[in-house]
């Protein structure tokens, strides 16, 4: 059937996104085809197996505050396939602030003290921590107030507590905004961190909880290939990777999507699940309106960089760091022990002192062994053993990370960013309600459009039944 | 087609897991029949609009951190559609603590704290508040050191801790306790509670936040229909209101559902989506499991009884209350104005100092208002308009309201309850993985088992295809 000449619907992206819409119209009885410009599915999540070890090169935690995704885990059963990423039980057991102030360490109760303590800060717009503001964080601007926080920039905000935060609380603060965002202080809105916050129940610890702590032992990559799976069984779903696409052209009764190779398919309608910084590389007739055109000219801010370190000392498992603003890899934690006993350390850098991981191994190297001061561990320099990464922002298929707006850009474009283009329906995580940015607004934004092309494929052979 | 002999599977109940079991089934091509004792959807969820105000008789609150639903919410695009049940912009704006010392009025603020300080000493097991102990709480007893926690009840817990309670805390402590079981102390699983707990990321922020804050402005009973419309609209969903079950026979290639009425269905698969406590007034051949029988005859304890009031003193909106032990509705929030502007106050109690509302009027109406003491507003007495409740404990379709296990019954028959029986398949939020009891935990189970079904009733059709 994969040859047939008019599907119901052409989804565009095999991120959970896409994943998500293809699956559920394949499950719902459409004819589906997946297009696809990787090699793989899992969009902007892929777990990389080397030697027996899952390194994730992109999204990777979960929890069960996130609606959609843990709907999924349960649903497949895969509660039981999570593991922590912390582990505090053994090894050096502290946490390292490298800052201008020098380096230290204090342990992680200390750690999550001054954390808590710059985060209320800079959250407490209100007295209650952005409760009163973002009450309901999916309804956006629920209450007005909270529109004038998106014209502030994280800098913005910084520059109006200043005075109440420590030293080590804005070096913390700084480095933990920066870890959201992937930019910089100036290009990252404070109503979208604001919005991660009420997200997390407004509270560090849930910031943690959802943030940082629950993966799929096995990789993020078993978690979509679940997807993949059960829409292929249906035998309804066709597909093909390596399939970029560079055209789409709405003739009001169907569409017709052209891939960079030259081959044309028709829909009834288009799901394209591709995000927001790579919309641009698709042609679109009719021309995408005015709104949409500038959201996509905007584009978001996050250019980290995720590079995870094997390194030969086991006791660092229990090591997390923040060095800020002089290292190029900011905050970084113990993730891991792999096969061979090494530390499996993840790093995280951004559009502040940005780099590029491939660019120059030593200088990588370098911003990796920077996290450890010899001081603390007898006078020796870690030794790292193997290093791993996936520059997304060299990928023409992402153009950088998760999507984090710099000011102005949601409350201006949030609407233009969901709406439709005649038969062409537009979902990605970068514009979800919930957990923008996460897999879980993947998954939510491939529901939704998933449920909207069901319905009107049925209200389609409806009329085409009545009619005959 | 409803008249047709042979069906994919029949439901029976239509609660939120029967619901999400049949529409999932029927939108993803299976022939379903619905089967339902009540003349309504909603099971122990059912809204009751009088004067043009929606009364909550059961489920009622929601939350973004409550997996199934909010994935539910968030595709039928409702997130717009909930309100907050607390309103402490205006009016008295206290809480009033009745008990053996008295009656007291303090601010919200110290309610908080109050009740915090109380839920911090229960829960505080392991130094973290329960995180060591329920670190993943949808992985029963994945830290066996949480297994002893299901022979203790409530109040061996409370007796451990009782010398560090004061008696403030130790009274709104146990009325909390009770809010959330509806049993007594001695029948309150430890375990349960700190499973709740846990899922409601163990704070008391969390557990306000996640069990008693937003509803559904125009009543839960909105939600439940688009369950049922989604499913009735792929015209593949039959159903039967008045039509309770009393036996189910599985001949091993099929199975024979015959209603109180005398009616037989038949159908490949059967969802058996009835409450624990309900169980039992359904016949099995072949018989059920011993593990199975064992929970049944155990049931759960939770015998709340929810009483609304119509109460004419607008102040009262910011009100809320406790009084315990000697009041037979212990617990009460302003949850909303009605129409008529008066205030709606909604009040629980339990099997502790049970109350049948329907039982004497003039009892039920001296327990609402013995919560509000005459001293705290000018020497009067609140005057009741209007009384609105459903008697849970009497009605033969619950048998009690949501789900609370007494110590013993989930360590023991967690896994039996949850078993299949040949093709008969058992999903109820009384087992649920998760939101256990919670609206949530229904469409948990039901998305469990309507995948199952599918994978078996595709499997068979592939099976008889290539016998072909």
């Amino acid at each position: 059937m994969c040859s047939q000449i008019l599907y119901d619907v052409v989804v565009i992206g095999a991120g959970y996104c896409g994943l998500t819409a293809a699956r559920n119209a394949a499950i719902e009885g459409l004819k589906v085809l997946l297009l696809e410009g990787r090699d793989r599915v899992g969009g902007r999540s892929w777990s990389s197996n080397i030697g027996g070890y899952p390194f994730e090169m992109g999204g990777t935690w979960v929890h069960w505050g996130q609606a959609n995704t843990w709907r999924e885990i349960l649903r497949y059963q895969m509660e039981k396939d999570l593991e922590m990423s912390f582990d505090f039980s053994k090894g050096v057991n502290h946490f390292e602030l490298g800052s201008m102030q020098g380096s230290v360490t204090m342990s992680h109760k200390e750690e999550d003290e001054l954390l808590a303590s710059a985060l209320k800060k800079f959250t407490n717009v209100d007295g209650v921590y952005g409760r009163k503001t973002i009450p309901l964080p999916h309804v956006t601007f629920r209450n007005p107030a909270s529109i004038s926080l998106d014209s502030q920039s994280a800098q913005d905000r910084i520059n109006e507590i200043a005075t109440t935060l420590s030293p080590q609380e804005r070096t913390v603060l700084e480095a933990s905004i920066l870890l959201a965002s992937g930019g910089t202080l100036e290009t990252t809105s404070f109503h979208e961190f604001m919005h991660w916050w009420a997200m997390c129940g407004y509270t560090y610890a849930g910031w943690l909880d959802m943030l940082i702590t629950w993966k799929f032992r096995d990789g993020q990559s078993t978690f979509a290939r679940k997807f993949f799976d059960e829409a292929l069984a249906t035998k309804r779903l066709c597909y093909s990777f390596n399939t970029p696409v560079s055209h789409i052209h709405d003739t009001g009764s169907s569409v017709n999507v052209t891939t960079r190779n030259g081959q044309t398919y028709r829909a009834l309608r288009v799901v394209s699940a591709m995000p927001l910084n790579v919309l641009g590389n698709v042609t679109f007739d009719p021309p995408l309106s005015p709104g949409k055109q500038a959201a996509i000219a905007t584009g978001h801010v996050n250019q980290t960089a995720k590079v995870h370190a094997e390194i030969s000392n086991p006791d660092l498992r229990s090591w997390t760091g923040i060095n800020y603003p002089h290292n190029q890899l900011n905050y970084a934690i113990g993730d891991g022990t792999t096969p061979a006993g090494n530390t499996h350390i993840v790093c995280f850098g951004g559009q502040h002192n940005h780099l590029d991981p491939e660019a120059d191994i030593e200088t990588t190297k370098r911003a990796v062994t920077s996290l450890f001061h010899p001081a603390h561990y007898n006078g020796k320099h870690v030794e790292i053993e193997r290093l791993v990464f996936h520059n997304w922002s060299e990928d023409e298929f992402a153009k950088g990370a998760w999507f984090f707006p710099p000011p102005g850009l949601v409350s201006r474009h949030l609407s233009d960013m969901r709406e439709r283009h005649g038969n062409v329906l537009f979902a990605n995580s970068d514009w979800a309600l919930g957990w923008r940015s996460f897999i879980d607004g993947a998954i939510e934004e491939g529901t939704r459009v998933g449920l909207q092309v069901r319905r009107e494929i049925v209200e389609l052979q409806d009329t085409t039944r009545s009619n005959l």
